[in-house]
């Protein structure tokens, strides 16, 4: 496998330090251990693609938390940990005795006494899901250090308020297997734009994700939402921060058309406004269903007044060469197919159907990935003799 | 183990094509085919009584949708899967984002990156079972030709409308076992006959399995129901023709008394009428439930006109020497036991219960074998290896 | 791996006979197979920490059926049995078929064709749970003589309403691990005393078992509870005569005061009175709500009587040097972090925080041995080549 010898070669000039490291959000990460990310992934799809195992463990467990209900997510953290040699154990809150006064440190280090990873998703309050990530991965932390666990497994951010590295990093993989490498994305433009969609409440983490990762690589990162729609200032500060850094572009603007112009890569999206985001978090937690109706209602018919953020051809044309790439985590909400009117036109999202499967299909190999770089040692001796 | 051994010399005689194909119908395959599978199945079941591994896969997963509720089916794939090396996800439609939009062929994609099977059950709506098992199937097709995915899970059927081959095949291997070998099959008389039970809506899969699979031995199959029990006609025609060929007889009778006479094997058991089921589709499918309720209380006064077709010992005596074998894919209704009145007695099921074990026991091998055969290129050198 | 070597030259001096046999109550045990089991469980311990697998399986099933909530003893029998080799498959009784009228005996051999061991936990009614783990393991054993099964799967206790075996042991671990020998227990004093909680309908097994488990090491086991709080007279008498027979002292006393008194271990717990354990079963079987309230109503208004059975800073003082070790099976109900009060103050729940995590963690590693044991003839010889 020369391709395989080709990744490893690039992969001993980085510079890693990633044992032992949980992965939440990707710029904790220096641009060598996202390259070598990048690569670690390319490495396992080589050997998935001849059909060559690469587990690592003889056994070992792989502890999932979802906290909303998930299918791909789900279903890539199991083929990842599976590949990898763990068996997958949910933690069903409802099937468990955390609603019995469990505290979190305490359940943390019950779940993890054989566990190798603990993949958390947790999306639906803003301010909460990477804290709690933080708490989980305090307290097995504490367990490694006080003797209660022999191993420290490490947290993989499944998804939370503020990110999505998983997705964020099968995003990339797309960008770099369609544009040949991490140098040529330098100075292609891409749209992150919000799109409308019938329903709310969508999380934040998937623009986030791209604007806090795309900025890295020199990339022109156009950010578009309509008026109340901005996302997490933090995260805007992050991206801009990081494009300066890295010599590339990032603006926000308000219309998707102005975004598309040009384009190499579009990504329209629905997400919620932050600020409704902010209102959601105590009524959810209060359990208050009239005042989540209300704000629903009042969200929806504020959504409403954009329908027009649609990537249909005609804006599809506006891009380079009317060609750029379609990007999606999917579910997409298809107008015409899975709703009414949503975030991309019937005949946009065929065409690039297939590329948004391949684009996912990234998803449980960079997972195994993260796990990879966490809890090996020396995770590139191990593939040079997997390769 | 000579066992293997003349297992294994029967198995070169055959000429199979099984290699990455699904397993929908048992009609779908030659012959040979069904030979050969009784084969590997008993190879299998050899290795396991000697307490042999014959885990095939290093790691993969074995994808499960359950549409129904079920235990023995759950667990025989989850036995099949885990004895060849396979990790079990299944799919729980209630905690997907399924409900969310996504469409069949997304969703069969984004499950199978590393898929080596899909098991589906898929029995409640008549017309609707075996066509979603093959758009499953045409999605991870396209999706493996068009690069998606690395590999090409085979789809097995775990019971839909129209067959339920592996308990037909378990219950093959149970005729097999019984009389000795598939050749000593010829001749003799299955009596597959309706049988009351107090519920309704039982799917037609199992008589048709049976009548679908026993009439390609030369076997007297002999179907009963009462007026208004008829199967899927098309079926009833793959039958017949089948017998034909097989030099075997066919009949349809309208007495549990006539099937019973002279039989060697009897499979008394209860399923919804034809007609019942295709009114109940539509029903279903609104949530209309005063017409389900209504359609129930029609059909279960309709069924208790039906009573006396229980398999008591009176009518077993009517049996080849009274001492026909009973067969049922269980869990049955037993008079006096699970119901006051059902589809069999309590004294003739206590005389063969072991003997429904036993033909249940032969399910988790059935569907191991039928994996083994579509995933790999040349299983019977890979059995030789093993025994 | 000296520690392995020592304990493995102690294991053979002992007697065991623990092939093919179930683990449902430690009493039924011999005094060298509990023995035996805490320095397997130490060589598993010793393993894990080692990073060295201590998988003996390549595959098969182990099942577990839990008839409540769970979060530790789920996690640890999947920790338990993934590091064992084994695939883990939950009989979740609500989507499988076994509402439709299977029997125990049936469905005990519809799961097992695979399998190597079957966990259960079914503590919610007074004589029931520990009489339907003998069922299924009658059921199995008729099985595998009647040639349905292939291997008789070993039925393990994960807690009845009799006994809590893989809790016990794990305190028996955790005493020994404390004390540096089983032989360096004799004499020490172990207050095995009911606490206050704002719930009702505690399982009175995690008592039950220590005194039917510790009296057998030559302890001065101490029991305390209020009027009406007593256990099933059975498990009384068996602790008094293992006493005996170990040269060490038992007591039943009605303050916690007097436990405490001098004590080297103190486990305060709570649980539901026997006569109101008693009462409850009817009324849950019947389904009888109100019935239900009432009881429960009644029974708190008794259990607020005894708020003062709360083991705090005071009554700590009153133990050996005021330093005596702190137990608990988890999740405690600790005052003013769980609950407004409850079985332990903050303070002392958080000076012996992580003793207790340490606690739980043996679990896993019980569990493990206890079907190591059961499931292989020479245990020893195969730790021998571990180690």
């Amino acid at each position: 496998m020369n391709t395989m010898k080709k990744l490893i070669t690039e992969l001993q000039k980085l510079k890693i330090n990633t044992f032992g490291k949980d992965f939440l959000l990707t710029w904790e990460k220096t641009d060598d251990e996202i390259r070598a990310l990048t690569l670690v992934t390319e490495c396992l799809c080589e050997l998935h693609k001849a059909r060559k195992s690469f587990r690592v463990f003889d056994t070992g467990l792989a502890i999932s938390i979802f906290r909303d209900n998930s299918t791909r997510t789900r279903f890539s953290f199991a083929s990842a940990a599976n590949a990898l040699g763990l068996g997958v154990s949910d933690l069903d809150e409802e099937k468990s005795q955390i609603a019995h006064g469990e505290t979190v440190r305490e359940t943390a280090n019950m779940i993890a006494f054989m566990a190798e990873v603990i993949g958390i998703r947790d999306d639906m309050y803003l301010g909460e899901g990477n804290t709690y990530m933080r708490e989980v991965a305090t307290a097995v932390q504490e367990g490694f250090d006080q003797g209660v666990l022999h191993q420290r497994p490490c947290v993989v951010n499944l998804q939370c308020d503020i990110d999505h590295p998983t997705q964020s990093m099968a995003d990339l993989m797309q960008l770099k297997s369609h544009f040949g490498s991490l140098e040529k994305l330098r100075g292609k433009k891409i749209a992150m734009t919000w799109a409308y969609s019938p329903s709310y409440g969508k999380p934040l983490s998937v623009p986030q994700g791209v604007i806090g990762l795309m900025t890295r690589f020199g990339m022109d990162v156009t950010l578009a939402y309509p008026e109340g729609y901005g996302l997490i200032p933090d995260v805007i500060e992050t991206a801009r921060k990081q494009s300066r850094k890295s010599g590339g572009k990032f603006e926000v603007v308000s219309s998707m058309e102005e975004a598309f112009a040009g384009a190499d890569v579009v990504y329209p999206k629905s997400w919620a406004p932050y600020n409704v985001m902010l209102k959601r978090t105590p009524l959810l937690k209060k359990g208050d269903r009239d005042g989540l109706k209300h704000l629903e209602k009042e969200c929806l018919a504020n959504n409403a007044k954009y329908k027009h953020w649609e990537c249909d051809e005609k804006k599809m044309k506006l891009t380079k060469g009317g060609e750029a790439l379609y990007m999606h985590c999917l579910p997409a909400d298809i107008s015409g197919v899975s709703c009414a009117q949503g975030e991309v036109s019937k005949g946009v999202f065929e065409k690039y159907r297939l590329a948004t499967y391949r684009e996912a299909g990234f998803k449980p190999f960079v997972i195994a990935a993260m796990i990879l770089m966490a809890r090996l040692k020396d995770p590139v001796a191990r593939l040079r003799k997997m390769g």
